[in-house]
């Protein structure tokens, strides 16, 4: 059966967390849409442009296996204020489906919408402060029950791999790292 | 004195290789251009859509410190059928200038236009036994003179940190790595 993955994308989000999450999810067999809480094109971070799958607001209807955030800034603010975004994740939560969120999200949107509240959690290390209903771990990825968190741009195929070991097993992650010339466990 | 460096990118470009690049360049201060061998707007490998900032026929006199190939099939043919980057390459090694490529690149499209003679290179590793010209070695990045190789999207953000230490130096190497809680000697 395949998987659905959403993975919004804002203004500012960083380019390397977004497209290496896309990237290994689609080498896995996820159907992944990218979807934009602006316009379709967006210019990440570092200047990079992406253009999108699809509008988020065109996506509120749609059942996901995953929801998973890329951080940067101000993209992490930017998908922190997408009302449209905010209740796609709040509906994962609730409804016990897989979400996750990487370098500044995991604080900056999570948190802020109290979806970290008594989890484990991790985030990039400058923003460990503002976690403040989870319990901050020092780890490069962190799983605590359906939500996964992680530090930055460099733990990004990490937190990539473990998004595939939860959605297809473990396995297939030594496959698609295999592949991709990736150290992994 | 800040570095110019450009990015070619094609459709079909493996797109965590070519981001990584760019991103991490970006972040040391280098002035990077992506350059499309085709349209404005690719679709990579995994069917990210990127959109390049000039076309090549537009960098044809401009003087690069470093002009780096990011992988992916059928994007490293589609680089290697660009006579724009073709001369851009052998006008690069001719005058001594840093070039660099990773994944099915150095295979396709430096060995393919003579680049790697006599030269230890790395590569993607199915790959490798095209490497007619230079002496395949194994490394996940190789220095030689001023062509670096790499083998793939796992080993990008390396091959991209090699490439700071290369124009800024091994401080300016750590400290991007540290802030991208990557792992790097």
């Amino acid at each position: 059966m395949s998987k659905e993955v959403l993975v919004p994308i804002a203004e500012g989000t960083e380019e390397l967390e977004a497209v290496t999450i896309v990237d290994v999810l689609r080498r896995a067999g996820a159907v992944v849409t990218v979807a934009s809480v602006s316009g379709l094109q967006v210019t990440a971070s570092r200047g990079v442009k992406l253009v999108a799958d699809r509008l988020i607001a065109d996506c509120a209807t749609n059942v996901y296996d995953l929801v998973v955030l890329p951080g940067g800034m101000p993209g992490a603010e930017n998908l922190r204020d997408s009302p449209e975004l905010e209740i796609l994740l709040r509906r994962q939560q609730k409804e016990g489906r897989l979400f996750g969120a990487i370098c500044a999200s995991p604080a900056v949107v999570l948190e802020h919408h109290g979806l970290l509240a008594g989890r484990r959690a991790t985030c990039y290390p400058t923003f460990a402060t503002k976690l403040k209903s989870a319990e901050a771990a020092q780890s490069r990825v962190v799983v605590d029950d359906k939500c996964v968190t992680s530090q930055g741009p460099g733990t990004a195929l990490d937190f990539s791999l473990t998004l595939v070991e939860l959605l297809f097993g473990k396995e297939k992650a030594g496959e698609i790292a295999e592949a991709m010339v990736a150290a992994w466990h």
